[in-house]
């Protein structure tokens, strides 16, 4: 059993379950007091939803097995990788339940259907690409946390940008994907680790964990044209969304393997870039997927993406670590964050070209700064609650190591002959 | 290989094959008398029945791969896991589809659609369930014949819940989830192994077999919202089920995280509870699930079943092995039987109340009653069937293990540096 | 490192990135003269193309999951068999949808849609097919070029059967399995490595890599009715194509366990066969899937199926290695080139029982044998334009290893107590 300070053991064996059942019994009671079906008078009728069920199913295997698998990578944290991520999700979509329904209350009822569902489940993606900045330094209590106060602000900011400022983001860009990745960086700007400066003899894969990696990769790649159709308006614009993001996958996947031979010099795949720069062109075409960008418009944002993506993940994310003392497990910034920003800033261009003549360039960008500025300040707020002392921390020596938190079946051998990721 | 005694070897070389071939020409000269397609005069319309259409498949993924993938938890019975699995559910779904269509024959014909293979799919889940009791103790031959029982009377019970006691149990909670735990509970009293009450050497897991059966545990957790209401009445019925699992789910979730670090006592989480206790919520909202009990209730039922699933795992398993003579290798008690039966009563209490005017409390709790006692019955005399000496058994210290059954391509790596599991 | 010659290195380093980018750029400046959303003027009207959509998925996820780790049994091929799977399949989609909508252009315009992405999807599956016979011992550059030719030559042999022969083939038994396998085989002869004649040390698989193949099985097995009606004629045609392919699978199963037990003569399966023929039927009923064979005629199409699938994986694939020249890594000619046969045999019998007065035996009989002929002819000058030296050769050393292409976590963990395929 790992030697870990016993604040830290008291808070995960105490404080975790008390703070859990609290926080159900005070989710069920608010769903008894404003929590109805959204059946009957709903907009749009029950019909139309249920044409959403499959792709809403689609986004919920990416939630849980997508999201989940795809963090798996690491050696000795799999079980919470994938544990956390199903404890997040399954808080999330239940406090976002809520919190979005709050902004659209009809007679003091919340009205709960496969729309809202859908978006539930969108809430949980941003905090867990969040989660991906700190994987294997945050503890299951923190994150309880983290999740908490990121849904809260993330529907503001959602209410904002859609509502407010009437931007275009259909698959989420800017709101899901940039707001997560930034908050997340905030966050691990604000719960640094000088400990941990060059790196953990964990921090890295074996074999069979890079391939369970891919499952995660691979759905996720699959059910993208889901993801970021899910929200659009029925028709049309849903179909391009289809379109466009297949394309725009398809596209940056080849840019991405084309770019991590370069990058690596010796004439090598990294499996690192194939895990998350494949997916970049999904993220970056999200803003603009239900727009009539044609499809090699969605293949030029999907191309560029992969090449951005791969170069954050050779370049970025080592100087992030060293210079701006933000420590980036997954590389969110180089899979969410650089791709979200240039889904921004496609918006803000196909706006500027009138390709919709209700959208503004000025909007867009004001949706993307927004999206960026209220993360970052949500971020740093977040992590330094984290680092009260109450909630326990976590011994550097004991990250990124699932034994912490498990019962783990054996101590060593998934740990023989690994080496570590760059 | 393995020295198993010849009775045994020579019941897998030869009567396994020549069971297999008859049955399937068997099957093939029924279905050649019996079956049609459910087109033209079909009841709902076959525009209806395609909706169905991505229901089904995620209900067909759900016994193939969620099933399949749970099972692998063993550190060297993944092959037979999914192996047996794959053969218990094709034949099941066939011979399924003779045994529900006598019961619903038309001028002598049975008409196969897509419903029809929704309610094979389902009738093969409760065979599945009771292979979860006696994994890694039972040979395929042996499977082969609970499948051919187990369906049959899981078809007489199904007939006399539903058509007979007009009892009200969309998601199953009753039929199948109570049903399987307690038929396979029974042909593992039936077939009790002495010589493995102190346990076995291979009866645990290791780390990446914990993480194969997460793919089986997220893949059941996504897609319940289907199997709770691909049979649904369609309209608002099969929308509240959809919408009431996903919420059970979800607080049963939380609750079986927080019960999983309380019963251990040392802070720590335990994945057989996460791989399974998880899935409570699904269990118990099922019988109730198309009723309209609320979001909130649906997260009472749910977190309620979380709690009890890992209590069972963690006090009434052990118990259940010393003083019942009862094996459970997978505790499909706490993650069917006692969540099952939480699912009965609560749509006893929801006929009680009202919820429903159709329902009535005392024929629900008849069915309760029915689907534990006709398995129980049911189970034992399959037991006894499966002891008979000409199907061989296999010796004790050859259990929870696929170099029985397998070529194997190594014997000893997957045993290394393993604990086994409580 | 492994020690490979300068010019296969040379070859990855330089060659690989510069021919995708160009491929990609290419690729965009077609689509942007050419390529347009298939909306508005859609035949069949964008509601019909929706309900296509979660087919499609379905189509998707066997594409990218199913085949990627149906191949991942190799202990030290898994990055390779999932990374060159995704980039064979994304470079292969873009290029397929210019080819195929080449036939079929509109005022000098393609129209891509819901079903266009099907179609390409399904070209994409030709080409892993054939990738499966040479798995290993293909460099990701030739792989490259092997997707390009195999494409366009797939492209026409469908426009000749069937929009010139106009013969049935709904699932597609000749032109893509039939084709794929025939066109792989025909690459491997003109590839032959003689030094590999009594197999190499990494050419099997160690437990766990066995079991990530199960989930391509798996996810193919579960998803194969959308594959088989995926282009079916909406309505009953379709309809019938998921209850055939349903039933086919089922009965294939269960032969082929039978059957596998029977060739290995010590009471065993192997995990092979298991991977393998359990999908064999789901080929074989491709051609006659929406024909109105009834179940029973669908159910022996695909016993037949696995019996032959298992007796190849036997006995013709050593005998193709060491007679003919012939490597087959996966056996592609077990799972795809018989059953895919048996399949157009089937249809050439159904055309002559007149079961749909609009087929003619001769034309299907012309289409199989078409499908073979392009196959290996195409196969063969494809695997003679991979020989030429500027590609670089992969010494045979170097073969079934990630390492050449990858960075790879470890070197020797994956390979200790393995012991080979037989």
């Amino acid at each position: 059993m790992p030697n870990t300070n016993s604040s830290f053991s008291n808070a995960m064996r105490i404080k975790f379950p008390i703070f859990v059942i609290i926080l159900e019994v005070a989710i069920i009671i608010l769903f008894g007091i404003f929590v109805k079906y959204d059946t009957g008078n709903s907009h749009p009728p029950l019909s139309g939803a249920f044409w959403l069920y499959p792709l809403f199913q689609d986004v919920h295997v990416m939630i849980f097995v997508g999201f989940g698998f795809l963090m798996t990578f690491l050696k000795k944290y799999g079980f919470s990788s994938i544990g956390i991520n199903l404890l997040i999700a399954t808080l999330g979509l239940q406090w976002a339940t809520l919190l979005q329904g709050f902004w659209h209350m009809h007679s003091n009822e919340i009205h709960v259907g496969i729309q809202s569902m859908i978006n539930a489940d969108f809430s949980t993606a941003a905090v867990l690409i969040s989660f991906g900045a700190v994987l294997g330094r945050t503890s299951p209590v923190q994150m309880l946390i983290v999740t908490i106060l990121e849904i809260t602000i993330f529907a503001c900011n959602e209410h904002l940008v859609v509502s407010i400022l009437k931007a275009t983001d259909t698959g989420a860009s800017m709101t899901i994907h940039t707001f997560g990745a930034y908050f997340g960086l905030a966050v691990a700007w604000a719960t640094y680790r000088p400990g941990l400066k060059n790196g953990h003899e964990n921090e890295g894969s074996v074999y069979h964990s890079d391939i369970f990696a891919m499952i995660g990769t691979l759905f996720l790649w699959v059910f993208w044209p889901s993801f970021n159709s899910a929200i659009a308006a029925p028709g049309e614009d849903q179909y391009r969304a289809i379109i466009n993001t297949y394309f725009a996958l398809a596209a940056g996947t080849l840019t991405a393997f084309a770019t991590s031979i370069l990058v690596e010099g010796r004439g090598k795949l990294d499996m690192v870039h194939i895990q998350n720069a494949t997916l970049a062109g999904g993220v970056a075409v999200g803003s603009c997927a239900d727009l009539n960008i044609l499809p090699f418009g969605a293949m030029l944002i999907g191309s560029i993406a992969g090449i951005i993506s791969v170069v954050g993940f050779k370049y970025l994310t080592p100087l992030f670590a060293s210079n701006l003392k933000i420590q980036d497990t997954c590389g969110v910034h180089n899979l969410h964050g650089l791709p979200g920003i240039l889904g921004g800033i496609a918006s803000i261009i196909a706006a500027a070209l009138q390709i919709n003549s209700n959208l503004s360039a000025a909007m867009q960008a004001a949706a993307l700064a927004c999206s960026i500025g209220i993360a970052l300040v949500g971020g740093v707020c977040t992590g330094l609650i984290l680092r009260l002392p109450f909630l326990g921390e976590l011994p550097d020596q004991n990250c990124y190591d699932d034994s912490v938190y498990w019962e783990v079946p054996f101590e060593d051998a998934s740990q023989e002959s690994s080496v570590g990721r760059p």
